[in-house]
């Protein structure tokens, strides 16, 4: 341990917030020896600025400068060679432009220095030969146990080893970040120098995540004791690493915040994303609700990530998004009321005997009183006006958090005592917009003492808050998926877990088998159908007609009106093509309908069911997404789905609750719950369809898709209309 | 007026700068003199204050202070009344509690003093008694021709008058400052000493708007040369003003941009701010869409207000939302490219002849280059790749604005003649995103000498670009509503304006007189047919059938399929009682719907028309809004139209190419466009459509509300399947 040099004070200070030294990426952040491959002394090279930091940080482990020209630097002697090291490197900071990179990882490999930087660009965000070059890096370093960061990577910090390599004069405290991307890494540490309140723990620009992955630094971070929350900037997951990540992301988020500032989350920005890291972003639907359930504050703005991400430092996490405001100016009271709902809060109504209480505290003319509460003046002259309202408001069932806004910097030490009291008896964060908060004024002092986060933007103030709420709920979500697995999970029908049941009939077996070699990679529908009824669909009857007689026969067996489609598993578009046909109510009606049929397949077969109009008609499906694994969904069906892009996701396997709030999440619930047509649908009857399409995509390997569309849900149950089942080739 | 007191050349640039004389609101902002009635010498008093205010700012006018009190401020006596005034006084302050503000009032009035502002807060915004007084206040006020801003307000300031009442240093500038708030004024004016490049012209506090409301001042501001820019903070509109302000809105957006930080976005907000300055909001979507139509360009973010106006002082506005972006860091590209997206901006992929081209000028492994573009830093160390790339950029055709991104605040003077020369020729927007643009350096001197706003955030800077895009696109619809009136409106059936038509036949009439008589004001279904096919919307055929005898005959002379109706006026939710009975195909199910609807009207009539299944069901109407006056309306029909909220909303009357665009405007016309059937639906069919009811609602006064739901379209043409009329009390 480069411990040795500190005082002994400290050291054990450090030592305490050192994460368990046995993670294996405890020496890359708290390395016993530092080599620079690739040192210099000459102004503006980079050999020489990592050189400069690394001892004007005050690292105390062991500084190792290599090159071929001698020199020194700050009274350190450049070596010729990694062998003259005279102690312990755990790093190798390699300095080379990239033609020159895998020599100098030979090196490091050959003497087993188990972690190497690789700063250079030109590798896998490169086309095919820079793929091949950071594949050979890789390789090659693995070869003697060296772990790589980068390339293509800006630098990392570490406080508790006082290791700062970065041109950034990040000020201890209790923020790691983590980010995929060197220039925003940069522009973040330099904003961090204009925010005095957010210190930071660790700082990891990952880079092309050759190696390394930001799963892997997620991980340290998650037992590092020095990180309260975390910050990630991701633009995507490299190599199928979405799932670790999302894993990750889970056991991290259930112990302190991360907050994810998600590049990529247009169709464009992708594209961008693309091109520099290759990294794929997935569809962004899928990509934003899996990563919230996992754990993951989603930010989408950098220029606020530091604002936010300072008020998780110290905040409690809300117990729910309910919003209380509370201060002066009508203008600010209205427009803090928009950006809090729109941030995603919820403001209740003050009940009557509270709202009376209070007007007895504020001046006659006050107007604002139900949430927002506003002072109209009062603060200016009577500073304990903010006890008065905000005790009781806080004391309040329908109050999570408060915001107090409109502020004029007049706090003093008593406020600030009663602010931090109040918020650690209740338990509920208090944030506050002050107009002068940009400002050094004395009277922030005892505020920022006590770890109340101040904004000069109500509507960041706002937005802050929305995070906050959003992190409590977050915390929810990854504890609870934790226990449900430790549980072993739950038994079907309610989770959906890849519970074998019981074994899958031969001719199904066969039917994917037989689905594999055709072009569609499709099921029939019939066998589709009998495949999601097998895992607990409710699915209508239906007959196989092959001749008119037989179609003639089916009607009548079925019950009229009836529905007759053409039937092959090549034909996957059955309704765009003509072969669908709904509600026929006579025999001429059927002999009609199944002649236009035929001719579609050749005389092929043709499939009756009974007709079953009304409902409300859903979408319900699961399938493989390349960057998150198994998906769930469902969402408002037929021509809704194309219109109100209203689709819940879920990675699977989850918990049942999951399923529970997917359904509720969509704007077709509403519908399903209560308004026309719709009336008394069960919710339980469309969980456990989605409980069962879960658990097919997880017990058949196959399986690439599964969709029931439409899912007809009504007050006498849900029943598939329609069922796809696509294999894998 | 008050220049005798001015050396004599800035007299006359300040004369330059002065709007029309005859604008009524001229001494307002540039008074003779100013009266302060309740000045005190107290420190802390806001009599002192004020006095202070005016005396310092550098007024040069007359300077009268009334105390009961003898005193003196600065080397100004107090008078005991108005009458000892040596000059004349076009401006009185009223400083004085609310009850004390009538005789004050009465005491102006009497002198005929031209305007009087009122501080004092609780007037309408506080109850029926407040209100009472307010109207008291402005009749007394009216009587002797004087106008009032406020009461409940904050302050003017006017630049060209050097009269600043506020406490706010604003700096003299093109942008003029509306406020329907006191305290954000007060916020968003400290702010502004934090951004050195936004000066202010006029600076107005409406207060409760009780005689002078937010369109008086607007209408000033736009004959004001001295303002290049306007920004408005409004919640809503008082005493049904709003069709006043969106008229005053396009005459004012058609010469200059009108920025509108909007409040009451939300309900939530809607509620606060209906309790604190009475003033009616109007629903959320008809109020944007309204106010988009009429030429403002919204804001939702106060803590952004100033840096986008900024970018309105002086960049171009843009032909289109076609952003380029060019500039440094990967990270930086992903993240602006989805705040472009998220702002409203296209991103077109560059040709790629010009990729290649700029590829030469980049480094090997630049990889980021059809837009955005990124330097892959060779900005660092050559910045003429700014010219090299960003010319050819500016030259595209796929390009309205360029946004530079992630500088390092390397520029030069060449550097910036090259900015700004191009965008002088091309016309296109450039905004800088830069890492330091929060700091003083040097070498962002050239930049602000030319008027290239900075943005230390890439995606304020992207929003800044959006707000200029719809800046260009607000200025355009203003321009074409104006030129539109001028030609004294297009006949039908293309334009939605009152066209009187040919003369309503008699029984309409009378079915409309009835209706008004009746609970539900509403039109039977066939009237209602009749009214809106009497203006050109086309309508099935139908008859109307009183027995079982008739009901068969007319199935039979309509043609199988048919609808049955229950048919009443009082039947406004046929469909929710159980009313409707479609696609009946046989005499035996008519009879059956017929007894059940007869059931229903107890035996009166019911209506038959042909079955037209198929197509897709839109929403077309027409009504009186009570904020913005007419209003016509589409969207998605049926259960969409709860689900998908995909309404386009236009005030009446309006040009044709607002109809177009209002269909546009929706997600349902991409299915009527093309997808699954509504292939190849005529858009002119539906703009007739909405045309008509635009015409029907214009032309009749007693109609309060026109609905077409649904409106089958499909290829074959446009249909109503039920239409719904209402009238006024």
């Amino acid at each position: 341990m480069s411990l040795r040099f500190w005082p002994e004070g400290r050291a054990r200070a450090v030592m305490a917030e050192t994460p368990d030294a046995g993670h294996p990426l405890a020496r890359l952040l708290d390395p016993r020896g530092v080599a620079v491959l690739g040192a210099s002394r000459a102004p503006g090279k980079y050999g020489t600025i990592l050189l400069t930091s690394l001892i004007e940080g005050g690292y105390r482990g062991g500084i190792y400068p290599v090159s071929p020209k001698s020199g020194d630097l700050l009274g350190h002697r450049f070596l010729s060679s990694l062998d003259e090291a005279q102690g312990p490197v755990d790093l190798a900071l390699i300095v080379r432009p990239a033609p020159e990179v895998l020599p100098a990882v030979r090196e490091v490999a050959r003497r087993g220095i188990p972690f190497a930087i690789v700063y250079a660009a030109g590798f896998s965000e490169h086309g095919e030969e820079g793929r091949l070059l950071e594949r050979t890096l890789v390789e090659t370093a693995r070869a003697g146990g060296t772990r790589l960061v980068g390339p293509n990577c800006m630098n990392i910090y570490s406080a508790p080893a006082r290791l700062n390599l970065s041109a950034i004069p990040f000020r201890p405290g209790g923020l790691a970040f983590l980010s995929a991307s060197g220039n925003l890494g940069f522009a973040l540490g330099h904003e961090a120098g204009k925010h005095p309140a957010v210190g930071f723990s660790r700082f990891i620009s990952a880079g092309n995540q050759a190696d390394l992955a930001l799963d892997d630094y997620l991980d340290y971070l998650r037992t590092d004791p020095a990180t309260r929350a975390v910050l990630v900037f991701a633009e995507g997951f490299v190599r199928g690493r979405g799932p670790a990540f999302l894993e990750t992301l889970t056991r991290t988020a259930a112990e302190k915040p991360v907050l994810l500032l998600r590049g990529a989350r247009t169709r464009e920005g992708q594209g961008t994303a693309l091109s520099h890291t290759g990294a794929l972003a997935g569809a962004s639907e899928a990509a934003r609700q899996g990563l919230e359930q996992a754990g993951a504050v989603l930010l989408d703005r950098a220029d606020e990530a530091l604002a936010v991400a300072r008020a998780f430092l110290e905040s409690p996490l809300p117990a729910g998004p309910r919003a209380a405001l509370v201060g002066e100016g009508g203008g600010h009271a209205t427009l803090l009321s928009d950006a809090a709902v729109e941030a995603g809060l919820r403001l209740e109504t003050l009940p009557d005997p509270l709202v009376a209480a209070l007007r007895e505290q504020l001046p006659p003319f006050a107007a604002i009183l139900t949430n927002p509460v506003e002072f109209a003046g009062k603060s200016e002259y009577d500073p304990r006006v903010y006890e008065k309202v905000l005790g009781p408001v806080l004391g309040w069932s329908g109050c999570d958090l408060a915001i107090l806004f409109g502020g004029y910097a007049l706090y003093d030490e008593a406020l600030a005592d009663f602010l931090g009291r109040s918020r650690r008896e209740t338990g509920k964060p208090i944030l506050i917009h002050d107009l002068y908060a940009d400002e050094d004024r004395p009277a922030f002092g005892p505020l920022r003492d006590r770890g109340l986060p101040l904004f000069a933007s109500a509507e960041l103030a706002a937005r802050a808050a929305g995070a906050l709420a959003r992190g409590g709920r977050a915390r929810s979500r990854a504890r609870r998926a934790l226990a449900w697995r430790r549980q072993g999970r739950e038994p079907s029908p309610s989770g959906a877990s890849a519970d074998p049941g019981t074994p899958l009939p031969g001719d199904l077996r066969a039917a994917l088998v037989a689905a594999r070699g055709r072009v569609e990679r499709a099921l029939s529908e019939a066998d589709a159908a009998a495949l999601v009824a097998h895992f607990g669909v409710p699915v209508l009857p239906a007959t196989l007609a092959r001749g008119e007689e037989e179609a003639l026969r089916a009607a009548q067996t079925l019950g009229y009106p009836v529905v007759l489609k053409a039937h092959a598993a090549s034909l996957v578009h059955k309704s765009a093509a003509g072969g669908v046909h709904l509600d026929l109510r006579t025999s001429e009606e059927v002999l009609r309908a199944w002649r236009a049929a035929s001719r579609l397949t050749r005389g092929a077969e043709t499939r009756l069911t009974p007709y079953r109009p009304g409902g409300v008609e859903t979408i319900t499906g699961a399938r493989r997404d390349p960057q998150f694994g198994p998906l769930l969904l469902f969402g408002a069906g037929g021509i809704l789905a194309e219109l109100a892009a209203d689709r819940a996701l879920r990675t699977l396997p989850c918990p049942p609750e999951e399923i529970e709030e997917m359904v509720a999440d969509t704007r077709v619930s509403r519908l399903l719950a209560g308004a026309r047509g719709g009336a008394g649908v069960e919710a339980g009857a469309i969980t456990a369809v989605l409980a069962a399409l879960g658990r097919l995509l997880l017990a058949l390997p196959e399986v690439s898709d599964v969709e029931v569309n439409p899912l007809r849900c009504a007050a006498d149950g849900v029943v598939a209309l329609d069922a796809r089942v696509l294999v894998l080739p």
